[in-house]
């Protein structure tokens, strides 16, 4: 059932604006995304504040426990962008200029107003020994430092970061999800879910209600590594809803 | 320059649907929100799966260095709601049966089919010793355990219950943000801002760059728990960028 390896990787939210309430998270949900179209399960995800021994700690943490660490926020120019020197930090190793993320720099602002300032070099600085990670976007790379992956905060450019990386980190089997949505209440199939959950062994079923547009229902959600089994399950589940006059939705 | 004490909080979600990417968190902004209100600093965020060693190990890592820890997700009646059970264990407590969790429950199921089911009683179950939170919208109540507040993971449930603590827990002055908008990169402004921030000791300033409808621009914001700080902080800093030729924004 599956594969024997599975790989699996931690996300570092860096960010007083996420704490704060300011801003709403978008990159937990996308690098999610994106990490399950590897074959990478997402584990944990821990928001941090802007501060490097917040970061130190998370970072160290969760880098010997997972296959990959990526961590999204605190890379631009500004004094409140701590998070290369917080990664140097978490490895004991010192910052220094990537060259090749300051020859990109110097073309990115060679016709710009300024050129390449002090504050925008600060944009080509890695930890020592650390790979840089491409952005297609907006000049100032990602980095890669042995396992963590240290990606912006913007969504849209870290978004173009994952693309740059897709297919390059080695993965398994991408879970698959078979959504069945009912218009029940969740407690009246309680025992009926679970029943078919324990026929199903390598089959998770999460059970999610919604309140919508004054309907309630709930979506059940069939999980596997393997998506014959995923299918099957879901089918299985369908007939017994059927089967307890629960009436199921065409479309999840 | 602000309260001696600082009241500081956790947040756990509890959800593979989050980690996998199915389901856009909405809780942590408006948890987020809420604390400040309440003159609480939510200083760290972790979303785990659905496993009770993974509830056990965040809620256990948490509820010592926080005032408050609060949790979201997994209290429904169905197999994958696990959080009580986990907490009981995180605690080294047993599971009872509120009474008055029941009662509630029994009144809200009066009327509807089947009544209070063996699933639907699950909701009223509690670690020992427990209190609970109300829910004015859905009958099931959340849970206060110690320091750790048990709420729904549906965004409207857990707003209810949210509101329903409101000025019920002990907390400080709430953080005063301040945003100045500046159609300006935010790089061409870095050593402004530092030394800004660095003349108003009590007062952080964060840098956060946009792209939007084609203009770039950034957003400034100062933070304090000094309301009149924050505000002649930002004052000092719209005057310094005026004085740089730097357009700034009317409305943030």
């Amino acid at each position: 059932m599956g594969n024997s390896r599975i790989w699996t990787a931690a996300l570092v939210v860096i960010g007083d604006e996420i704490l704060s309430g300011r801003t709403e998270d978008k990159n937990i949900a996308q690098v999610a995304r994106w990490l399950n179209g590897q074959g990478i399960r997402l584990l944990e995800v821990r928001v941090v504040p802007d501060r490097e021994e917040a970061i130190v700690s998370a970072v160290n943490a969760l880098r010997p426990s997972h296959d990959y660490v990526i961590t999204t926020g605190g890379i631009g120019p500004t004094h409140d962008d701590i998070t290369v020197d917080s990664i140097a930090a978490a490895f004991g190793v010192p910052v220094v200029v990537h060259p090749e993320a300051r020859r990109v720099l110097e073309e990115y602002y060679r016709d710009r107003p300024l050129g390449l300032t002090e504050a925008r070099l600060r944009m080509a600085r890695v930890p020592e020994g650390a790979e840089l990670v491409p952005n297609p976007t907006s000049g100032a790379p990602g980095v890669k430092m042995d396992n963590v992956y240290i990606l912006a905060g913007v969504p849209n450019i870290a978004a173009a970061m994952l693309e740059a990386l897709d297919g390059k980190l080695e993965g398994g089997r991408p879970m698959v999800s078979v959504t069945v949505r009912a218009h029940t209440a969740e407690s009246d199939v309680a025992a009926l879910l679970k029943q078919v959950q324990d026929e199903h062994p390598g089959v998770s079923i999460g059970s999610y209600p919604f309140y919508r547009q004054g309907n309630f229902g709930a979506d059940f959600v069939v999980r596997s590594d393997d998506g014959e089994l995923a299918n099957a399950c879901a089918e299985e589940l369908r007939r017994r809803l059927a089967d307890a006059h629960i009436e199921v939705a065409d479309e999840a």
